[in-house]
């Protein structure tokens, strides 16, 4: 099957390569550790040039292959190698933003082989406290294209910053941003909580729910500041065992996430039903999250997989980079 | 003036030595940073005997000297001393905890010297989510001690883990935990947080009191998990400098604290109007939370002094270690 696309996820810490199909189907990928904080520094032969740019070495490490076996293929990439610490800036976009307003938006840069590689633009919500994304918005669009009934929605990414996007006809209309994971990893490893922690590798569900039932509780009221001590109390009471307490306070905080998210929802939407809610993410974090959406009233909750290679796919093809096949066709 | 008493506040990281006198006066106090964690670990001669024990080195440089100099003082002290990992365990009481209470539980330990150390339990409130104390509940009481009038009063004692105590006639009736102090730390030190963030050592009152403001309005309904990110994406749009970043999550945080505290008081008190608060700490510390205490509708706001001393003054004379004379007795 012919290759139409090179499709490239490029974050902080990692890149992962997709050779993409006539529909937009995988044909292949790979994964490199070389996030844009940590490109590789050793400087080597690229098409013919010494080449010392990391982002140069990286991309060529990850895909140089497929471009010398599919001359003239398009290539496009999102996250944070369109950041101001990346390969090339691609100036945020404004919500409500459309998948037809980001491929508008692509930014070029041409590699010393010759291949322009198209960089999408992230998103910016110029609220009261602003907010920002790279990368998820191509989630958030590859998902859209694959539930193209669906108008009124909640997509939320959890992660080190966890992202809940509201959509509404085929726009990313609202977001918001929790530091739930990067919080969790501060609290258990840099305060007093992580004393008395063992960590054995599996998941206590039952201590994930309890954590959860405490934030959705009144007890909840206090706030994410106040019951996060109860790691402590409760294990100094004999009440919580030293290896259920990474995962009830995993549910603390997640259940905290999700209440206040739920709060601000009521907020915004007066008596409207909360909506559909579809996640997109690695599948364990996505089960706690699930797990934590039942607690916390969110009935009508989906996974969504493939979600940035379909975003890539169909911004390249909005692009005009690649024609849409079906596979039929 | 005749001493009558050495009073030690004897924490994890310090002991504040105080020698006092017959009306509770300081006569003179030391500190030292012989804190339980951090004992002196040099083997020297004690009262004629070779000691290594730290907590009778730590005790001997504290006040070897007064008691040389007063033969029969009686010696009180609270904190962490009387913790499992202290010099000798002094179980917790529970709340409703009352001076008398206190008084009657002091746990003895006996020195080299042979002088009797006399150690304040901490307090224990098996609610929902247990909550407990050690050194806070003798600062509470030397507070009730010097505003006999106050009948119903929240106390609160800013600090890494700010307790915030209701007292009801003359008893610490329940309190409440926050971890903020130490969750401030690690937000700072161990996130993104604090890439963008730089500090110039002055208090920026402005941006402190900016992140009170976001923490009590609609914002303030996603909670601290969500807010936090403000901090980079009001850097991020040139809206916040990086030297008005640590204030401003100092002023998000403390905001979120008296928020939730705000609104668990209107639960559990209905209509009834917010009680008087009286503040413990370091005056640097107990600015800010006068300021957004403000913010946050708690109108009746005072500072206590000496609370610690007066508290073990007062535990010692309802024990009868010492007789109260007036200053003019």
């Amino acid at each position: 099957m012919q290759a139409q696309l090179i499709a490239l996820d490029w974050g902080t810490t990692s890149l992962r390569a997709y050779l993409l199909g006539p529909a937009g189907q995988v044909l292949n990928t790979r994964s490199l550790d070389y996030g844009i904080m940590q490109l590789p520094v050793t400087p080597r032969q690229v098409a013919g040039q010494q080449c010392a740019d990391g982002f140069e070495l990286a991309f060529d490490e990850a895909c140089g292959d497929w471009l010398d076996a599919h001359p003239g293929i398009p290539v496009i990439a999102c996250g944070m190698v369109g950041s101001a610490q990346g390969w090339r800036e691609a100036p945020y976009r404004e919500t409500p933003a459309s998948l037809q307003a980001l491929s508008t938006a692509l930014q070029i840069v041409r590699s010393v082989r010759g291949v322009d590689v198209h960089i999408v633009p992230g998103v910016i919500q110029r609220s009261s406290l602003p907010n920002v994304m790279r990368g998820e918005e191509t989630q958030v669009l590859g998902v859209l294209q694959s539930h193209p009934l669906i108008n009124d929605c909640l997509i939320g990414l959890p992660g080190s910053h966890s992202k809940w996007v509201q959509v509404q006809d085929g726009c990313l209309v609202h977001f918001d941003t929790f530091m739930t994971g990067e919080l969790y990893a501060a609290a258990c490893d840099h305060t007093i909580l992580g004393r008395t922690q063992q960590r054995d590798g599996s998941f206590d569900q039952c201590a994930f729910e309890r954590g959860v039932g405490v934030a959705s509780s009144t007890d909840g009221l206090l706030g994410p500041l106040s019951t996060l001590f109860s790691a402590r109390t409760l294990g100094l009471t004999g009440q919580l065992s030293a290896t259920a307490q990474p995962d009830y306070v995993s549910g603390l905080l997640i259940g905290h996430e999700l209440c206040a998210l739920g709060n601000a929802l009521h907020h915004r939407r007066g008596e409207q039903a909360m909506p559909a809610v579809i996640l997109i993410g690695n599948s364990q974090l996505c089960e706690r999250y699930q797990l934590a959406l039942a607690a916390c009233g969110f009935g009508d909750v989906r996974l969504a997989e493939q979600a940035t290679e379909q975003g890539l796919w169909h911004l390249a093809h909005a692009a005009g980079l690649v024609r849409h096949n079906t596979l039929e066709g």
